[in-house]
């Protein structure tokens, strides 16, 4: 016999984006507030003087991408679980994309799933990785390839933080803005070519412009299954940079502006983009201080690894290739000749 | 400025649970089934012949409670990825619950969640684990504390493999089918005093019968956020003796047993059950061999460890108790003296 298990229903996983200075947030749960030291240093006492609840516990991680790990996701669970947190305890993620996609999937676990807030402090993570639900963490198979869909219960993004971003940090934020422009909108691209993003209302407008547009294409597409995969515009390429780098040699941001590059060569190559569009797009990451060229020593070795990524449904790679400027392709047709091609480029000393 | 992230959705978490001999199942994509030693031995063979799948994938886990921990979990999500498992890929739980919820939580968070499917072997698992979507592992602090709630695709449960199930893996099955018939139906539970669970028939009866009552409790409150609490009856007590005897002295469903006996004294003792209703749940686990009793050593020590389990919220424990036979309450307002008073009983010599 068969019994069905009558499960549809109506979700509202909407949640709000604030981008101001951080208002006084108040809870009337137990809280813990996970970062790094880097972050605590610069920031923890501003956001303690604005964070109101009965328990604050604060969670210490080892800063940077090679402890995107398990025993960090353990580290935030036993700290719980020593402070006797439940299912309507709070988590609130305060660092960069690092810090936020571990706080979001160590919400996603405990206990079966309860609330965090984000709370980021890098440019890259307040026009990226706060938007969209995605949480996980890397394993030695690759990057992101273990995590949930859980979206956060609401993002502040406080211009405040971005005044002592180092440099570097910065241009990889920038990165990300790029990526959004060159894949859904030509007019904001060329309102970035001129652009100064020092200025703090120029940079309020680029933060804003690039979260609504992600924010469109994740309401549409939630989990991945067709337009928002277009996000992964330099990420196939980068992904592969990071893995050969351990994670260590460049930021992620920067991996996107050189994936992106690469990406552009390919789809000139494949005549989808002309060779000028793809020099405005380096034009611009250059002018940020973003790299934009990475020696592959091995193009055969460097195309294997595309298939441990997560983007290729079982033999077929798919890489996401702009038809100019302000549009998208997503294919899985391209050979592996012309992707050679464009690998072995970038093997000849430049 | 705030921006609105809109993600309100319709989910269609719905599927089938077949009570039947297992049809052949085709898959047009990869698939792993995840066992154990014992399982596999007698079984696999029956399995492998009616799956009908481009690559078949087996992963053995070693056997038993004490070894449903995130360490499995990596042996799961190494061995698909050492597969060049994606995201169209399928996992096959085939074992009993911890299996079940171990291959559940698996899918969830392998590149962000992935389709299952369960074929239970144990009666404790037809009749409960594999209903519901609750999946996860234990820790240190306790049972089930890091998990997902994730739907399989389908639920198979095929009688023939209940004929080779140990008589002690049998009672635990029985002990989850009393409880479904204490908590919500008085006639399940007055067939069930009568009825003869070694003929096929009644057998099959009872598992749906339970199945239907789950499935009913599962539709109105996935989450747990009200009454499907109640399926805890007998856990709450249940989850401290697991924890105590470490996993390894009592199978799940004989810590229900005693639990649901612990919970109908206090049920008793705060005039919501009578004393010869707590009796006929008592003889009824005894008839099928149940433990009814447990020697607990420090009764204090047994109350603290309520606050690990993660259904009681901040300073208070949540008791589900019966009132009465088919009907149960979910409180958090029990007085300490009085469960001392119960948990005490139990200290003493018997």
């Amino acid at each position: 016999m068969t019994i069905d298990i009558d499960l549809k229903k109506t979700i509202d996983d909407s949640y709000q984006i604030h981008i101001d200075a951080l208002p006084v947030l108040q809870y009337a749960r137990k809280v813990a507030v996970v970062t790094n030291p880097t972050v605590s240093k610069l920031h923890l006492e501003y956001l303690l003087d604005r964070l109101d609840a009965p328990v604050v516990e604060v969670i210490l991680l080892p800063d940077g991408e090679a402890y995107k790990n398990w025993e960090s996701i353990e580290t935030i669970l036993d700290a719980m679980f020593e402070a006797r947190f439940n299912r309507s305890s709070l988590l609130v993620a305060f660092g960069g994309g690092v810090i936020g996609d571990m706080t979001g999937f160590a919400a996603s676990i405990f206990q079966r799933g309860i609330d965090f807030v984000q709370i980021p402090t890098t440019l890259l993570a307040q026009v990226d990785a706060s938007v969209g639900g995605k949480t996980g963490i890397n394993n030695t198979y690759g990057k992101n390839l273990i995590g949930a869909f859980h979206q956060p219960k609401a993002v502040y993004a406080d211009p405040h933080f971005l005044a002592t971003l180092p440099k570097r940090e910065f241009a990889a934020g920038v990165a990300e803005i790029v990526k959004m422009a060159v894949t859904f909108d030509a007019d904001f691209f060329a309102w970035l070519e001129t652009a100064d993003l020092s200025d703090p209302d120029a940079l309020a407008e680029a933060v804003a412009r690039s979260v609504r547009t992600k924010a469109r294409v994740v309401a549409q597409d939630e989990k991945e299954r067709g337009l928002r995969a277009a996000l992964n515009y330099g990420h196939t390429f980068g992904h592969v940079i990071e893995n050969e780098t351990n994670y260590t040699a460049y930021l992620h941001g920067e991996t996107v502006a050189i994936g992106m590059v690469m990406a552009n060569d390919l789809a000139v190559r494949l005549g989808k983009m002309s060779a000028s569009e793809a020099s405005r797009v380096k034009a611009l990451l250059q002018r940020h201080g973003l790299p934009t060229h990475y020696r592959i020593e091995d193009p055969e070795a460097f195309y294997e690894a595309f298939f441990l990524d997560k983007k290729s449904a079982d033999d077929r790679i798919t890489f996401i290739l702009p038809r100019g400027i302000g549009d998208v392709e997503i294919t899985d047709t391209v050979r592996k000749e012309d992707v050679l091609a464009v690998l072995s480029a970038y093997a000849e000393v430049p």
